[in-house]
């Protein structure tokens, strides 16, 4: 065949979501915009904060030599030291700017962690529902995505994790806040996730990573806070990236942290670097390596999206949906009223509202509502969630 | 091990050209930077034309919404518009939009590029000597990079490809103006080329893809022009980026572009998309996508990189060194007065200039001079070049 059996196999096995997007696409047409309520994609609708357009306007007009030209494959050193110094600032951790590496968004960040981590084979534990772009990134780098269910309010399965973890494990990732549920793990689970960690390395005769995919560690609502891992589990990674603090998703920035004390650190860092270079990333893109230096700890503003929160928290319950409240990120996960949550999917898509199925995140029977839209959006989809509800009570 | 063998094997194999780099460094510490005469990187020095920076600006102050979001995987519709009426305009080629997708730079293009088309153990074959990112490129996606000769002046060696193109070659990959010997090749070579590519995926009942790197397409000189592979062969793919054209590799941003003549190029354009998304680029940075929509055949001067050139083919040649001089690109391949190119670059630091060896590219025997560099740097290297060549001529 022309095109690789691979990614045939994966155009195919994606072709049912794309539908539905096809399908929103005409409603769309048919019904204009702003009659189509579109909760699928997970693209900030907060503008970025003022002061992002205030320091690239300045960096533009800067005169520097090589401004926009190759840096080191592992960023900019003002970069990683203002990343570093941010990090050991807000969790009294020691990293320094040799543990981070630039990268191209969250995206990137993975990609090079698992290119440096995985032999062929190696497992991925992750907790369900997950991101379903993780598969993809361990099985580019010969990876194997092994997922455990998790409870039924979002927490982690401890024992179930435990139980998953054989000698094929190589990573456990956690994503918290969680997309799609917007659950933030506790101190409590991160504490616990990292003893059996430690006792599964040492039974297992090879050390076990933690990584944590945290890009919207700083969209969290009533004052909950999220666990630094670093603080709990030596042979851990951060990944992340700026999109959602700085409503900048299509900039691809974002940064590797390495904690201090994993084991071969210094070789995991030197991986990490040729990966980003060897991957074709060669280096996260320059202006935005120079803005974030002075952007450490900015964020928009998170009551923009706890209003939007409560507000359709508040309809969805009164139209008599179950869900569980997130503490972070922009993301519902409602149990949908009919077993099948594609079904139900297509029942809303009747009502011109567009959400993803639980089943492409691996947590059938809910779907996900991304909230990071107009308000207005979220107030006039009401009525049609309300009625969804109604015609999916007559068919159970 | 907690590293992936891969990833510590490609660092252990690289470690000497580290070394050499880390001399480097060494001697810039010495001596001063000014003193070190440095042409080991192709890091652009000629600076972004005036307009980068004024519509850089222009884009930054305007009000868009979104304008820093998510953004199609395949790259906004107006970057993929502009792209395709400047390569119709350009090459009398009728490419579509759809046949374009935005890419994290050139790198990013061939990684995709990849990604879509190889299945595992596909043959990439390649003339050499050849950009060394290549066999890593090819390797992340289960290819293996067959390497071919070049003749004596860096043409094709056509028969030699004719050769080496198997039952297990997919990809047949050039780089024209090429990294690292400034060859560009001749219409004659193209039509050659493709005639053995459609007489080979005849006889070997497979189609084989002719992918095009052409990052340094605009930077020939002495009114040569390189061939545009659409023409003459009708699956085919040009990898590209505007790193060089708009001197700035660090932002990122290139395309590739699909002959819209190719076998199944619907798919391959929905497996390229795919890839841009699953490999963790997602899209394009988004700013530069937006930069490139109004700077389509913008260039910076190339008669700055012409008259060093000119200079040092001048300066080397009166020193004694054999070499071809480059017709593109801003790279000089001489051959090393050594057998091994390796002694003689040590030789060359011993002078405080910085080259790297050709056994690096494939191309033992000679080394490579980036001599995008200041006008300055050349002229001061030049009694250096004299001694060492001195040097040499004793110990043979």
């Amino acid at each position: 065949m022309a095109v690789a059996a691979k990614m045939l196999q994966f155009i195919e096995n994606s072709s049912w979501i794309r539908k539905m997007f096809e399908e929103g696409t005409r409603l769309k047409a048919i019904h204009g915009n702003e009659n189509v309520f579109d909760f699928s994609l997970g693209n900030p609708n907060v503008p970025p904060p003022d002061i992002v357009k205030e320091k690239l306007l300045e960096i533009v007009q800067r005169e520097e030599k090589g401004k926009h030209g190759y840096m080191p494959n592992a960023g900019l050193l003002s970069t990683r030291t203002a990343v570093s110094a941010f990090l050991c600032r807000e969790h009294c951790v020691s990293t320094a700017s040799d543990h981070i590496i630039a990268t191209c968004g969250a995206a990137g960040a993975l990609n090079i962690i698992f290119k440096a981590l995985l032999d062929p084979g190696d497992e991925v534990v992750v907790p369900a529902p997950f991101f379903v772009e993780y598969g993809f990134y361990a099985d580019n780098h010969g990876g194997v995505l092994k997922t455990v269910p998790s409870r039924e309010d979002f927490s982690l399965d401890l024992p179930a994790m435990e139980e998953a973890i054989g000698p094929r494990a190589k990573v456990v990732l956690i994503n918290s806040p969680n997309n799609p549920t917007g659950q933030v793990y506790s101190a409590e689970e991160i504490r616990e996730l990292s003893r059996i960690l430690e006792d599964k390395s040492r039974s297992l005769g090879r050390t076990l990573y933690l990584v944590s995919d945290e890009p919207y560690r700083k969209i969290v609502y009533d004052a909950e806070t999220v666990p630094c891992i670093f603080e709990h589990y030596p042979h851990s990674l951060i990944a992340t990236s700026y999109s959602k603090d700085l409503s900048l998703p299509g900039e691809r920035i974002g940064f590797v942290a390495v904690n201090p004390g994993a084991e071969a650190v210094e070789k995991l860092v030197e991986a990490l670097t040729l990966a980003n270079r060897i991957l074709g990333f060669v280096n996260a893109p320059a202006l935005m390596q120079r803005l974030v230096v002075e952007l450490q700890g900015i964020c928009v503003d998170i009551d923009l999206y706890k209003r939007k929160r409560d507000r359709l928290v508040e309809g969805l319950q009164s139209a008599g949906y179950e869900l569980t409240v997130p503490k972070g990120a922009f993301y519902l996960f409602p149990r949908s009223p009919l077993a099948d949550d594609i079904r139900f999917v297509r029942l809303l898509q009747e009502e011109n509202i567009l959400v993803v199925p639980g089943t492409g995140f691996g947590g059938p029977g809910h779907f996900r509502i991304a909230y990071c839209v107009d308000d207005a959006t979220i107030e006039n989809s009401l009525p049609g969630f309300r009625r969804a509800m109604e015609r999916a009570r007559k068919m159970r």
